[in-house]
């Protein structure tokens, strides 16, 4: 039996590392991955902390990597991988990107665009959502305990 | 007659010069400054076009300008001024951002956030639409129609 090292799960794997080390820089745990003809071209995580920027949202620096990564900005043919529903400012983007695809992990209920517009992303962008859910929330509720011990 | 400089006619006016550069740029011409304690703390133009990215909108640039100026992430006793209404991503970075006051010149019928949800923007934040809409639109128009002519 053949395995496949190129399912949605390997690559949404691959976004909750790179959530991982969000985590362990202090940063809400958020990473996403944009994968075009099965690789992955651009890798990154929140630095909204790091930075001092609203704007750093891992999607928001992963778009602008691999759109560097392309040399143009425009991300046909791509699929971003994110562990957590985009919010309104990173599905804007994905909208002007004209991304394939978006898998996301866990939904957010309070801020994830779908709360403010479900139509937000391109008509021609397939969505899929839930995937690895579990673990994302795992990462995210547990940065949450930890950020109310230390307060 | 005392003369005040700090208007919002005045900061609209710096902000349509940063769309003027974007116009000379070959850019869609929209500019936009952060304004904090009446002093300009940022100024920017869209670079989608020269940094390939379509995340690079005046908002968005203007927005991690005062960031890194204020030396925090939030923009809170802020206006930001724009000669366009801004789009979903923009709007969704202006509602992270916690900025007190957005002023728009021309609405975006097609792109702006009051398209796709008008509470996208933070409920605190203070919003004033059509300034100097005029000559925001004069310049938009000739940008598109020089483009025509182009192609």
């Amino acid at each position: 039996m053949e395995l496949t090292v190129y399912s949605d799960e390997h690559f949404m794997k691959e976004a909750l590392k790179q959530a991982q080390i969000a985590f362990e820089e202090g940063e809400i745990p958020v990473g996403a991955v944009v994968v075009c003809q099965k690789k992955i071209i651009a890798k990154a995580y929140n630095q909204t902390e790091r930075l001092n920027d609203v704007t750093a949202h891992a999607e928001m620096l992963a778009i602008t990597s691999a759109a560097n990564f392309l040399g143009g900005k425009y991300l046909k043919g791509c699929t971003l991988y994110v562990t957590l529903e985009p919010c309104g400012m990173c599905a804007g983007a994905l909208f002007w990107s004209q991304v394939d695809k978006i898998v996301f992990a866990l939904p957010d209920e309070k801020r994830g665009f779908t709360t403010i517009n479900p139509q937000m992303i391109h008509p021609k962008t397939q969505l899929m959502s839930g995937l690895m859910a579990a673990e994302s929330k795992k990462m995210i509720d547990e940065f949450f305990a930890t950020v109310r011990k230390k307060n």
